[in-house]
C-alpha cells in the first residue's frame, strides 16, 4: 500500500492538471477566441470549475492530510519539500471546504449582477446605482471572513487577504504603508512643484506596430523569457498566464505612438513569466503542480514583474544598453532623440486620477486610498454610501487632485464589483519587495549596474531563480523577504530607488 | 420528475461540452502551444479523455436509452429530433461500451509503439521494420471488429468503417469504386498521353506570404466563413476543428511560390468550417452538442470541403471572378499571367507517388489502392509481408508508376500505424458526394455558374445549409444523398465534372 503522502500528492496533481486546462481556456478566451464563443466558453469553464471543485474538496484529501500531519518523521523539517506541500495543501483545502455551498453560490450570483451593474454605473458615472450591490458584497465578504476566521489581534480584512497574500494582515500593511505614504507625498510634491520638466517628446513618436513587436520580443528574450516554453501575444489588458512551468503565456499591447508602454508592459509580464518558467518543476517534473513549485503570493509575483519593469527597465543603465537597439529596430525615426531624452520619457511623474495610467511613483498612492477604504468598509467604520466622499478626500490629500465624477473616482476599478477585497495592496507590496530584492541583488552581484549597461541579464535572472523562483512556497512572503534580504519589509529601499532616480531627472 | 429523454440529453450535453474542451486543447497543441508543452499536454488530454470516457459510458445512459426506445410516442417519427438523437446516442454508446478495457488499452499501447516504429521505418524506407507492428494492428482491429459485429452479408472491414462512416460497407464502396476506377484510369491516360500541356508557370510565381494571407482570408470570408465565429491560422497540415457551432477554427499553410496551394487549402478547410458553423445549433442553442446538430460522417464532411475546393475553386467561372482579385491583392507581380493561364495552373493532372500531393483526378486512384489493400489485410486474403509488392503492383496498374522504395510507397501514410482502418475511402466518397450535390445545386439554383462568376456565393451556401448542414445526423450518408439528389451515389457526376473540365484544358 502506498503511503498517505504519495496518495495525497497524486490527488493534488490531478487537480492541478485540470487547473492548467482551466487556465488555458481562460488564456484562449482573452487572446484567441472569436467573439461568438463567449456564451459556450462560460459553460466550458463552469464545467471544469465544478469538476475541479469536486477533486479539490474530495474528503480523502482531508483524511490523507491528517495522516501526513500526524507523521512526525515526514513533518520533522518544516522547510522540507514534503512539509511545505502538506502545509500549503492544508491551507487551500481548508479555504475550499470552509465555505458553505449556499454562500459560494450566493456570492457568485451577487457578484455576477454587481459586475454588470458596476459597468452600467461607471458608464453613467453614478455611484448610487452601484451602492446597494457594494453593500451586499461587503456583507457577503464579512460572512466569508467569519467562515475562515482570523487571528485574535486581527480583523475581517485579514481573513480575505489570505487568498492573495497568505499570512498578511491589515495591521502589517498599514505599518509598512504609513512611512511610505508620507515620503511619497513629499517627493511627488517636490517633483511637480519644481520648474524642471523632463522631455516628453519621445512619448509622442509614432512607430510601426510590426517593428515594436519585433523589438519587445527581442528584449523579452534578452532578459530571459524562454520562447521555447512560452508565447507572447496581444490583448487589451496585458497579462501572464502560467499553464505550467513549460508553457507560460503572456500578452502585451501596442499603441502606434507609445513604444515605451509596449516595452514596459512586456518587461512587466516577462517578469511574471520568468518567475513561472523557473519554478522548481523546471528541473524536476515530479514537482509540477505542487505547492513547492508554485508562486508564494500575488505580491511576490508582482515584485518580479515590477523589478524588471521599473528597477531594470526604467534605469539609466538599462537605457545605455537599450538606446542603440532603438536605431537597430526603428531606423532613422528615432535618430532625433538622445539617450537622455528617452530615459527621461520613461520616468515622467504626473499625479493623475486613473490608477492603471499612473506612473511608478504615484501608483502607490492610488493603492493606499483603496486599501484604507476597503479596510474601513469591511470593519464598519465606513458606510458604502460615504465611499465617494471619502475617496475624493483622499485623492485630494495624497495626490492633490479634485475628482470630477465617480467614473474618474471610486467607480474606476472592477475589483470590488467582482467581490475581490484584500487584493489591491499586493501591487504596492510588490513594488516594495522589488526594490528590496534589487538592492540585495546589487550587493550580492557587485557590478549589477555595469552588467545591465552591457545587456548582461543572466546573473540577475539566476540570482532571482535561486533566491525566489526555486523556493516555491517554501516561505511565506514576509519570511521570504527576511530570508533573502536579511531584513523585514520596509519603505526605505523603494524610496531610495525613487528619490535617487527621480530627483536628478527633475533637476533637483 | 423529468422524463427519460430530458435526462438523457443533459448527460450527453455534459459529455459534448467536455469534448469541446478536448478539441480546443488539440487545436492549441497544433497551432499555438510552444514546443516545451508537449509532454504536459498529453497528460492534460489523457485526463480529459478519462473523464469523458466516464461520462459517455455512464450506465445511466444505457438505462435512459432503453426507456426512450420503449417510448413509442417519442420514437413515432424516426426523423424527428428526438428519435434521431436517441438513435445516434445509442450508436455511439454501444461503440464505446462494447470494447473491453483491456483491448482498448492494448490497442493504445500497440499503436503508440507502431507510430514510432512507422516513422523510423519510413525514414529508413524499410517496410520490414514496420511489418510486425502492422501485423499486430491488423490482428487487434479484427478483435475490435468481433466486439462490434457486422451484418451477416458483410465483412470485418465494415465493423471498423462504422466509426468514420456509419452504415457504410466494403461491398458498397467496391460497387461505387469499380466504374470510377475504370473511367479515371482511361481519362488520366488520355490527358497524359496527349501532346498538350497546360501552362505551369503560375505555380512558380513567388508572392509574399503577408499578401497571400490577406487574399485567402478575403476569399474565405466571401464564400461564407464567419470570422466572428471562427479563426483562420497556420499549421503544417491544414485542418478544421469545430469546438462548437459558434467557435470553428481552421488552418491553412503558405509557400512563397504556391499561392494556389494556400487558396486550395483555405477553400477546402472553409468548406469543412462552413458545415460546422451552420449546423442546427446555430439557430437553436439547445441543440448544440447533440447528434441532430452534428455532422453525418467523414465523407459528407469531405464532400463540403471538396465542393468548395474543386467544384467551385478550380472552375472556369470561379476564376472569372477571382482573377481580377489577384491584381488587387498582389499588384503588378501577377500582371504577366492571363486568366486562362491561372485557371490551367489550378488544373494540372500528373500521376504521382504521394497521395497528399496528388491532383483532383488521380487522388482517387491513391485511395482505391489503400481501400483494396486494407480490405485484403483485414479479410486475410493479403498477408502483411506481401503489402509492398501488392502496393507497387497497383500503383503500376492504376497510375502507371514504378514505386522506387517503401518510403514513396506503402510507408507514406501515418493512418494504419495509428490503427485507423476503414478510413481512407471517405476521401473519395467525399469527392463523389461533392460532385453529385453540386450537380443538384446547379439544377435547383439555375444560373449557379453565373452566380459564381459574379462572386455571389450566398445562394450555393444557403442551398448547402438547408439541404445538408441543418440536417445534422437526421439521415445516414447514403440516405442523405438520396434525399438531396433523388439518386443513390454514383461515379457519373464526378466523372462528368472531371471529363468536362479536364479534356478541354488538355486540348482534347
Amino acid at each position: 500500500m502506498r503511503n498517505a503522502y504519495t496518495q495525497l500528492i497524486d490527488l493534488i496533481r490531478e487537480s492541478s492538471l485540470l487547473h492548467a486546462t482551466q487556465s488555458l481556456l481562460g488564456w484562449d478566451q482573452e487572446v484567441m477566441m472569436p467573439e461568438g464563443g463567449v456564451a459556450f466558453r462560460s459553460r466550458q469553464l463552469a464545467q471544469l470549475a465544478r469538476m475541479n471543485h469536486e477533486l479539490a474538496t474530495d474528503p480523502r484529501i482531508g483524511e490523507l492530510l491528517a495522516a501526513c500531519e500526524a507523521d512526525a518523521h515526514l513533518m520533522a523539517d518544516p522547510l522540507s519539500v514534503e512539509a511545505v506541500n502538506v502545509r500549503e495543501i492544508r491551507r487551500s483545502y481548508d479555504r475550499r471546504t470552509k465555505l458553505p455551498p449556499e454562500l459560494v453560490s450566493e456570492f457568485a450570483k451577487v457578484t455576477s449582477i454587481a459586475r454588470h451593474e458596476w459597468a452600467a454605473a461607471r458608464k453613467a458615472s453614478d455611484f448610487s446605482r452601484f451602492q446597494p450591490h457594494l453593500e451586499k458584497i461587503v456583507e457577503l465578504n464579512r460572512r466569508k471572513a467569519e467562515c475562515f476566521g482570523w487571528r485574535e489581534d486581527g480583523e475581517v480584512w485579514d481573513a480575505l487577504a489570505e487568498d492573495y497574500q497568505p499570512g498578511c494582515t491589515a495591521a502589517y500593511v498599514a505599518r509598512v504603508f504609513a512611512p511610505l505614504r508620507e515620503r511619497l507625498v513629499t517627493l511627488v510634491g517636490e517633483l511637480t512643484g519644481g520648474t524642471c520638466r523632463p522631455s516628453d517628446a519621445f512619448n509622442e513618436l509614432k512607430l510601426p506596430i510590426g517593428q515594436q513587436l519585433r523589438f519587445v520580443r527581442y528584449v523579452a528574450e534578452r532578459i530571459g523569457f524562454d520562447f521555447g516554453r512560452g508565447r507572447l501575444d496581444q490583448s487589451t489588458h496585458p497579462f501572464c498566464s502560467g499553464t505550467h512551468v513549460h508553457d507560460v503565456r503572456m500578452t502585451t499591447r501596442f499603441h502606434e505612438n507609445n513604444v515605451l508602454d509596449a516595452l514596459g508592459s512586456t518587461m512587466h509580464e516577462s517578469g511574471h513569466a520568468i518567475y513561472e518558467q523557473n519554478l522548481a518543476g523546471r528541473d524536476d517534473e515530479s514537482l509540477i503542480g505542487l505547492p513547492i513549485s508554485d508562486s508564494v503570493s500575488l505580491s511576490i509575483h508582482e515584485s518580479q514583474s515590477r523589478l524588471w519593469e521599473n528597477q531594470v527597465g526604467r534605469s539609466r543603465v538599462f537605457w545605455r544598453w537599450c538606446y542603440p537597439k532603438l536605431s537597430e529596430f526603428f531606423g532613422v525615426s528615432v535618430k532625433g532623440f538622445t539617450e537622455q531624452q528617452v530615459y527621461e520619457a520613461a520616468n515622467r511623474v504626473r499625479p493623475s486620477l486613473i490608477r492603471v495610467e499612473a506612473d511608478e511613483a504615484t501608483y502607490n498612492l492610488h493603492i493606499m486610498v483603496r486599501f484604507e477604504l476597503e479596510r474601513g468598509l469591511l470593519g464598519g467604520q465606513l458606510k458604502a454610501g460615504d465611499l465617494p466622499g471619502a475617496w475624493n478626500e483622499k485623492y485630494k490629500d495624497y495626490l492633490g487632485l479634485d475628482v470630477p465624477d465617480d467614473a474618474h473616482g471610486c467607480l474606476q476599478d472592477i475589483h470590488w464589483s467582482m467581490g475581490a477585497m484584500g487584493y489591491f495592496p499586493t501591487y504596492t507590496l510588490g513594488n516594495l519587495y522589488a526594490a528590496q530584492f534589487f538592492e540585495k541583488a546589487r550587493e550580492d552581484l557587485g557590478d549589477l549596474d555595469d552588467q545591465i549597461a552591457r545587456g548582461e541579464f543572466t546573473p540577475l535572472r539566476e540570482w532571482l531563480n535561486k533566491n525566489i523562483h526555486r523556493q516555491g512556497m517554501r516561505y511565506e512572503s514576509e519570511p521570504l523577504c527576511e530570508h533573502v534580504t536579511g531584513e523585514s519589509l520596509s519603505a526605505e529601499p523603494l524610496m531610495r530607488h525613487l528619490e535617487g532616480k527621480l530627483r536628478p531627472v527633475y533637476g533637483l
